[in-house]
């Protein structure tokens, strides 16, 4: 135990295992015992400990993390209140009382928050590189899809034609937009809080521009008592796997629609979909569901710590604990789906024609009609008015744009012409489009080059 | 596997790792295989399989069961999707291909229902029974401190002095109120799930009846698609655990008060208290604050579910899966947080004396002033207007209730004599509140009795 | 203002808005008015207030609540920090300074909080009775469609044959479980809290049991701190708001996919849904998506109130005037949404037809094929094997089960006969449904009039 | 209506009242006309409408715009669907059927999603300001303070002294950390997504450019399904607000602390506290508590539009109207929250030596007692173990470092000598802290300078 000297009784059994954070804190090892490295150089340089005693700390700190990733270390779960005290306790066994100079001028509320910035760091770069990964993929499955059409939605209603492509670079845009997201936290973690000590600095003049800049940081925090109790940057990465995960489950809910029987537009890999210990026929889109159905834990989680930390005085109180859970979870959460999605549409299989025909026989190009009219100088409100009947006229009489004649269209109004016809091929749709953003495949393919030089760029 | 039959390839590793709930719902193992057990023996009653075949599988099942009790059962979690895959394997090892009939009519869907039903059935019981030892725990505390005044207050500003009792049986009362809700759901899960195949029951003869109340549940559910997709018992549940731990969020909060050195009104045990590993001095109330801090994460299991099933299409959807480990950590977090708050306040230590003096030396009875005022016939806004300018003439001038003389008084209003300095005398407060529901201490000693009568009737 | 006798300056205008209620705790009128009514009627009772205090008192408060209801009191919302605040004022103007005699052993605290349960208790009979006619709709509508024979779905993938009643008739269920949550809250609130005071009573011998049966409580509370201070109830509300929209967000997402062009199952009626301002041939089903899309707010309101009272002192904080805002609004969305899904569903156009000749030509029936082979002695998992090959057979050589012919079935296993091919017809696939709870006709008309004699039991 | 032509029936008034978001888009009424100014503009620029019909349209809409601030517009909230539709029929009043060309080329989709974007980027110019107000209050509040010592709290219990300067400037850079949150969306609403249409864009060659510059945006954005179903920036404002509230509830909490009458380290001004009704010497903190309470709130609305955003397919769906109301309710509740903070805080009354005695009789330099051993030679755990061992010889004793004598110090450990008396000394102790971002009153002031620096440089 690391205090106690003012206890008569030792703390009861269930309030040890109420309150350790040893078997999740463990995950922080690594940068833990790189921050007691530096820290002990720091403490050598400015002459509290001596080399002799540097170099112990140093060897036994190696060989602390070497036996735990050769898992020779029996640690004992229920012994320890946190990482900090089993690494202690362990450098004690090994070297003695020295080991107890290694907390001089340091509390463990600047040493996980030190602990914890590094490891969000680390995390932050696998994330955008699987980000990237994943943009590459949709970005290459779109390039085989710009000509597929396909219905564009509002309200699950079909609504204009769009390519297949187009589709999918919306979701390269929203990877894109998550990537910003997580590189803004990068720059929110810039400070180092190490040798802020519990919430007020030290009496010892540690040298906080050598243990910054050893640790990768580009300064030390500037102020103590924030240094221990700001965990906004745990909350915007909760908030941008939150985003990241709504982004999923809107791609995840997609998939599934794809999948139906209703819909038809795709079919999923075996190595992705799995089968009913009932049914013999079900092939489901397990995975898509498991996607979009972890959302609600990462908005839990989101959830959790904006909660804990509401209205608690400041500096550090042990409320605090329950920052990492939360933050673990949603980044194996995130990370995992999106990995699963990025493995998944790699090996989707598209059925490119699905559409075509029945998209000729609906009435998706009403809109590019009401813009016909327009052209021929009728308000567009108008036009829309007038096109509204038309789609109605069909209804009503079991019509649709790809059977409908121009003589039926003039008894609707009388300047419809030949040419208004041209503008009901569903071929050439996309082609009719104008505006910069639009899936015009000229315009799709210059996206997708785009992309696919900004991804060199890197 | 329990499907494959109809697919080329097998599920890839990483989305085993993915979609594999074994870590978790192998809590369930024991509710499984007494599900399994009854729905063979009906299997048998109704000749779906030979009496030999429901010995081996009861047999087989008996052993898995002790196995996993006895730690001898080494599985793999990696390799199965779920529990009943890991146990069905484990069944076939054991007993050969017969082991393929256990299945025969039912479902994952129906049969992970049943279980969760059986789970929260047993937690219930265990939580209802720990509240009551809690309750037990506050009414002793109670009676021992029926004269111990405290300041009440609201907006954490002095109010009125009330009683250390009064003030505990209020958390007597929120802990009724829990245990309430909890027996609601006990209502909630009458109805048995098994027999209701994926979504759609059966060409067998299942007798539902038999298997229903065989596993102590009153009757069968009366809609296959309901039975398979409902989960609000479990959204009730995890709305139990918000409300329970938001009352010990306030507890945990007023005992974290309490302790400070500015309030200093109890004493935390050492057994419950922890030390600084930088600051020698500190016992903080650590257990308290984690206890007000799960309450995030309780909050957030709550709604994790909630989202999960926001826009679930009927009937099961594998996003359903998502259900168990919310609900097996708001219970696990919610239970011993209940448990070490017991224990704290069953080894707390009271500073009864505490409060008496500086009491007397303030403006609690302010109130009770504008009632004489009353009594005497003055409007109460008018007898609330004149208290509130005495106040303001005591702190203009540092006095406070305690040394103003009736001179003083009179100069406010002349209608005050000495019978209004009695009702200025802090110890005699509660003994002149008049109300039902108020910290009168022949009040409180009823309200303690009616409570032990209550306990010793259960 | 009802308090000011000790204050040097009056609240800041930036400060009242801030912190004025009024412009929401207006909803309370009547029954803070009702409250105050009984409230005086008790005080002329126990001799604190005269019988003419008493009549004028009545008089205004009548006079005040008519003049509301005609529009004709001219309240200014910026002056007021409440309704309390304001009717007293009111009542000034209208009796005199008697008015003031009015909050003689009251206090805001206990006031609001027996206000709110009256709310409480008038919106829970709405809702019941609303849910009931709901039921009603769903059971007419099912009664016409108990041979509507429709896939029933897991993961969004056809699973087995259902019909559109089986399907409806699990709505039916999820009202009856929120009619039944809605109604536990009815004995939540069966204690009266008035005449608790601010939080510990009062000195004079109010009558609380006789104002608690005026207001049609059982009885009064029997702890003043924690009458004040307890929002279980109406966090209760706001849980089964939450539950009760997530069921109608699970329709809704139903009713989208049913009314898309891919599932083509229903059509809304006009009434019911809009158009598009630029696709002149849009007609969306808007209000199922804002029914979905509003389960949101909803939730956030439980979660917004359950993170205020996270970790707050006893007894009153004026945090806790934020319980109103939330509690009214999910009232609110939660019963028009209700009242919308109602009418929709009165108005639905079912294709009956829709599906059948798909069903036939699809492998919904894979199970039965299965239980086929199960009665002829195979371990269920082998005939699960055995099927889920006949269906890689068909998709393989692009069959169906509408066309697979007894030789190809034998190729796959020697076992199958003629009577197999019997159990793939999915016009009498229901009625070989034997289970309790299944889609069996016959079942299903027994469940709905089950359901017609329980409403009319009411 | 904006719609109809293929409507048999009208849409349901109830239906209305439920869809339409006419009573709070009205609040983009500004946004709206200048949109439409500017794609008018854009309309004549390309030549789909005349010059006069430009003149006509602008006059149009710069007339509702007057005739909106001036109150003068009779608005009907229960006859239209949205602001959209409300000013184009109110066009067609003014200036006739031209009005119908104003929508073409564009849909609400595009239209809307402009607005918001507009009406983020003026709100959050207005939150960075005032934070920067907020912070100059602060520090102006330090720069008065920086001697004045307090206990530093960890835990809720007295760990070392600080200055409230030192505690005030950690809130100065949570708000400079908010105000970077904030910045960052600017950055995310820089792409302008007007001109893409309901979701594909247009078959008119709208200048996008030429709209994106005039609205003060620096490109249009590039893919149109991800530009009308894109609300990242709201989710982004949603939890930059909540984390600004949780720093100011957790101040709130500080406020309500030190005006309690255990603290009394600080008295809000009567313009900032309220009193009670029935009690007439409280002077209550309730705007600190309404702030805190109001986190809530926050917290409810960013869950709520995280999950009406969870798995919508693309594009737009009407769920997301749902956008709007936690958007405007969050960006009003903290705006307002944070203004009425920095006034409390601009009016309070600071007791500056409240705490020194106090603090002298206390254990507050325990760890500086330690770090004196350790530059004895004494490795800090076990100087940590003889400290706490002489505070508890103190409480044993009822002593404190206050009285305590060097024999008594040398009884626990010899090597204590006179100079270890100095650091006991708490009016020196600020000074004897030597690490960057410690409370050492140059350090601060150092700080208190920079941030001056930093705000004159704006």
């Amino acid at each position: 135990m690391l205090w106690g000297g003012r206890f008569d009784d030792k703390l009861d059994n269930d309030a040890l295992r109420f309150s350790s954070s040893l078997s999740f804190d463990i995950n922080l090892i690594e940068e833990d015992i790189l921050v007691s490295k530096v820290h002990s150089e720091m403490l050598f340089k400015i002459g509290l400990i001596t080399e002799t005693e540097f170099n112990q700390i140093q060897k036994g700190l190696n060989q602390i993390l070497a036996e735990w990733k050769d898992e020779k270390w029996n640690l004992k779960q229920n012994e320890f209140e946190d990482i900090h005290s089993a690494i202690e306790s362990k450098l004690t066994e090994l070297i003695g009382n020295q080991a107890g100079k290694l907390h001089t001028g340091r509390s463990r509320n600047d040493q996980v928050a030190t602990d914890m910035k590094l490891w969000i760091r680390k995390v932050l770069q696998n994330i955008i590189e699987l980000l990237t990964v994943t943009q590459k993929v949709f970005v290459t499955l779109a390039e085989d899809n710009v000509e597929t059409i396909i219905p564009g939605y509002t309200h699950l209603q079909r609504a204009q034609p769009v390519s297949f492509a187009f589709h999918l670079l919306a979701y390269v845009e929203m990877f894109e937009a998550d990537k910003n997201r997580f590189k803004n936290i990068l720059t929110e973690i810039e400070e180092c809080p190490l040798g802020s000590g519990a919430l007020a600095g030290s009496t010892f003049s540690l040298d906080r521009n050598f243990t910054a800049k050893k640790l990768g940081f580009k300064s030390p925090t500037t102020n103590a008592l924030n240094s221990v109790s700001d965990r906004d940057y745990l909350l915007d990465f909760l908030n941008a796997c939150s985003i990241g995960m709504m982004h999923l489950s809107r791609l995840a809910e997609e998939i599934i629609l794809w999948s139906s029987s209703e819909w038809e537009l795709i079919s999923l890999s075996d190595k992705f979909t799995t089968g009913s210990s009932l049914m013999p026929q079900k092939k489901n889109p397990d995975l898509a569901e498991l996607t979009r159905g972890k959302t609600g834990r990462v908005y839990g989680n989101q959830l959790s710590l904006l909660t804990t930390l509401k209205g608690l005085p400041l500096s550090y109180n042990r409320d605090m604990q329950e920052d990492k859970e939360p933050v673990f979870d949603s980044f194996k959460t995130y990370f995992s789906s999106l990995k699963i999605v990025m493995m998944m549409m790699q090996t989707v299989k598209i059925f490119k024609e699905r559409f075509l025909n029945e998209l000729q026989n609906d009435f998706l190009l009403a809109t590019d009609l009401a813009d016909w009219l327009v052209i021929k100088g009728i308000p567009f409100r108008e036009a829309h008015e007038v096109v509204g009947k038309l789609v109605k006229y069909c209804e009503d009489n079991s019509k649709t744009f790809g059977d409908i004649s121009l003589n039926e269209m003039q008894s609707i109004n009388k300047i419809f012409d030949k040419s208004a016809l041209e503008c009901l091929n569903i071929k050439t749709s996309l082609q009719r489009k104008k505006t910069y953003g639009s899936p015009n495949p000229k315009l799709v393919k210059k996206q997708i080059a785009d992309w696919k030089k900004r991804f060199n760029a890197k």
